[in-house]
């Protein structure tokens, strides 16, 4: 495993001399003499330093006159539409699921060559082999784990209750590891969560736009959708809420992706974050946090979780390793606060305790610190990627394309111009091998047609690039539409 | 991996004819010299055949005569009495998962020594050295597994998929892999099958006695159970389903065991499994089965499932292998008939596909043939075991004791005599480090407080017996009650 090295700790130094500002478009960078005296650091050092800033897009080398800071087109993009503060009706709620999985399913009935509709990393990106090893460590330590039935705590394994619980305090949440239940997923600690405090019928408050996955889920319990209008910079709009709890007197929950939200990329200011806390407790409106991106950040200081807030147990937790450190485990975990005990009982009824090896597998990688690195790494990598994505719409897509840069994460949520229709591009892009999540994915309502959430998961290669140019292409092609 | 030898081909043999009656109690054995002769072995694989049976419990050694068949004092129990067919109220149906949960965290705090209150084969019957070895072929064979998300088709790996098809021909069920949607053990089936075809508040009848998880499940999910009385040695009663559908109209499911039912152990015979489910599908009223135990039967010919007479999809059918091969993986499935798009949409909503890991291990082992090899040795084991609890309880316990010998399986449900509690007795056994499942944990009425289950999945060692006999003196210590 390849630590960090001199090379890309200089180049970091420079990208940040570039995020701040202190060097801008047009720059020359210092030379790579000036370079060596000034961080003692030898020619391969510096030289490689640059390499890798040129590769990610930050610098150009020009022959002769050294390298300096690209002026970045993406800095040209506008930023995504703020929303209309208008509440779409809960009652229209119904058909997600059959929308979505057409969808889906359509999408995989055509051979795909570069797929951007997912919300994932590259299988490289995460430690195979890191995890294989703990496969191997659990079994040689417990030769005859699959004879025996669930783990020794009933709510999971306490090692790797122990492990998330330390976790946790990066978000400056305190727990304890019994107040832990491991999950299949944050999607099963989110159905937990929602089964725990509503009853079929109710209405739940959800972000605008949001998560597919958690539309299907309330659709598949009966629940009606109440859409939060968001955002894109600061997430879910405390106005709009405050609105919509006078319209709707009888909020039975509302679910909010705090850090990094699924599409926007947004991440709630710490006030806001406080201030709706606050908020949910006064009015006894139980909160469900979905902390999936929070380590996918890329801010110096960890972005903290609502429940870090959360005074009374009004706030549940739920968080998974899905996307940050093992796509094909299924582990995720709840915190329930107030509703602890009858999450406990609604996981046994559901699925009873989750299996045993991949926590002990895990636990022990934890353990090992070499998570932190991966996760570095992980950081590193996506925000490369995601630079590239961003540079190449902004170079490709037809003026007027509006963007937020998230501040970490999986993916970019890209407005087109003209009221151009996701739908159809879909359609468009899916002929061509290649696939898109459209913006109605992302609501009930309609308002997201003219959006789309691009992947920035994979490598950005050569094909990659020629899929991205042919989908602006495609875009353009569209029709535009009155708004 | 040891497979069957000669003598115990050798034992099974006269096993048979003790069995069909051929041989009788008190009868004489052949001499070792005549089954030398008679069956072409050695001295060695006669002798160790008989001492197979003694330590069985099937034959006693009597110095300078030679082995004879033991009058079992098992044969001298009455068969458990055939239930009233009174009805119990499903709306009465509250507070069963209360109950249960207390029962089992009572169980849980205090050491226990000999726990006779699972309904699981002790680790040592389990093929743990196989299965290691099926997860580090599929790392060997997939070194990237855990950084793809889900299986490579949505409802499961297509090897496991195809293995479960051709292991449910054995119970005479005909299905495409596609047919098979993989979940989180047959719990997760349960949950999604009742989920797709009931509302909560529907009337869903089940059997009684019944497997408290169920009873659990249909709490969680607001659903009112109707119990219907079951015959230990035939299962559910027709005569009186009918009856509970004159009275409630409204039946919206019923979920049977028909194989090896927990706690009973009865099997019902395939004139009573066809003409329910052409009840069923004549009223409409959806049939899931729970098929967690027919593998575990000991008869000639497998038991065939309900879902062998389902002609319109009418019979979901969930399944799971936590108790025939991997008590530690949580590996189920489910076909779901006319419900198939319905629960993969649950599934899919609920907890996504389940992790790939176990799927691909296990599918290289059922496709070895390992897996029917075990499966026998499981079987004979499992025998051995019931047929010396029993025999124990027909030595120890009270006069009056009522039990059958089901024809599989891994429990003994006991039925006291003279009305004693099986909920005083919980708790006198657990002082002394004894636990068992007492009646009342598997019905929502407290008809069953008279009886008890005992594990049968533990070797019968001498703890065990002691365990026993404790246990029969605490019986015998409990006051009689009015019946
Ligand atoms: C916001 C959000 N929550 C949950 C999930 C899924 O989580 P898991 O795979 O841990 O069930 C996703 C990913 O698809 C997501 O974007
Ligand atoms: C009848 C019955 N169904 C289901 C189960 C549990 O199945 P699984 O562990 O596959 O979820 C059990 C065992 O406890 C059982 O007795």
């Amino acid at each position: 495993m390849h630590t960090e090295n001199l090379y890309q700790q200089l180049a970091g130094h420079y990208l940040k001399a570039i995020d701040a500002g202190t060097l801008r478009s047009g720059d020359r960078m210092p030379s790579l003499r000036v370079m060596m005296e000034r961080h003692g650091v030898s020619l391969s050092t510096a030289l490689n330093a640059c390499r890798q800033l040129e590769q990610s897009g930050h610098l150009e080398a020009r022959p002769r006159s050294g390298y300096f800071v690209r002026s970045l087109r993406r800095s040209g993009l506008a930023p995504s539409t703020e929303p209309s503060q208008q509440l779409p009706d809960p009652a229209q709620y119904v058909g997600i699921h059959e929308r979505v999985s057409a969808i889906i399913a359509q999408g995989q009935q055509r051979p795909v060559a570069v797929n951007l509709a997912g919300a994932c990393g590259a299988p490289a990106l995460y430690p195979s082999e890191a995890l294989k090893q703990g496969v191997l460590r659990a079994l040689r330590q417990r030769p005859d784990l699959f004879g025996h039935a669930g783990p020794s705590t009933p709510n999971g394994e306490p090692a790797f209750r122990a492990a998330m619980a330390r976790q946790a305090l990066v978000s400056r949440i305190k727990l304890s590891p019994d107040e832990i239940i491991v999950t299949h997923g944050c999607i099963e600690a989110l159905n937990l969560a929602l089964r725990a405090v509503t009853q079929p019928g109710d209405v739940v408050a959800v972000e605008s736009p949001t998560f597919f996955g958690l539309l299907q889920i309330l659709e598949s319990l009966g629940l009606k959708a109440l859409e939060i209008p968001c955002s894109p910079q600061t997430g879910i709009s405390l106005e709009a809420l405050e609105l919509a709890a006078h319209t709707y007197r009888d909020i039975k929950a509302l679910v909010v992706v705090p850090n990094l939200q699924n599409p926007l990329g947004s991440t709630m200011p710490d006030a806001n974050k406080a201030a709706l806390v606050a908020w949910c407790a006064a009015r006894q409106i139980p909160l469900i946090e979905d902390d999936t991106y929070s380590a996918l950040s890329d801010s110096e200081a960890p972005q903290a979780a609502l429940k870090a807030w959360d005074q009374d147990g009004n706030v549940i937790h739920c968080a998974s390793l899905h996307k940050i450190l093992a796509p094909g485990m299924r582990l995720g975990w709840i915190a329930a606060g107030r509703w602890q005990a009858r999450v406990e009982m609604l996981k046994y009824a559901q699925s009873r305790s989750t299996e045993v090896l991949g926590q002990i597998a895990v636990a022990d990688y934890l353990d090992s610190g070499a998570f932190e690195r991966h996760l570095r790494r992980l950081r590193a990598s996506l925000r490369s990627q995601r630079e590239q994505v961003a540079e190449a719409v902004a170079h490709y897509f037809p003026a007027g394309t509006r963007l937020n840069l998230p501040n970490g994460g999986l993916a970019l949520w890209v407005e087109m111009p003209g009221q151009r229709s996701s739908e159809a591009l879909f359609h468009a892009a899916l002929k061509e091998g290649i696939r898109i999540a459209p913006g109605l994915m992302f609501s009930n309502s309609n308002r997201f047609n003219a959006y789309l959430r691009i992947s920035c998961g994979m490598p950005y290669t050569r094909e990659l690039e020629h899929a991205l140019r042919r989908l602006a292409a495609l875009v353009a092609a569209l029709p535009e539409q009155q708004a």
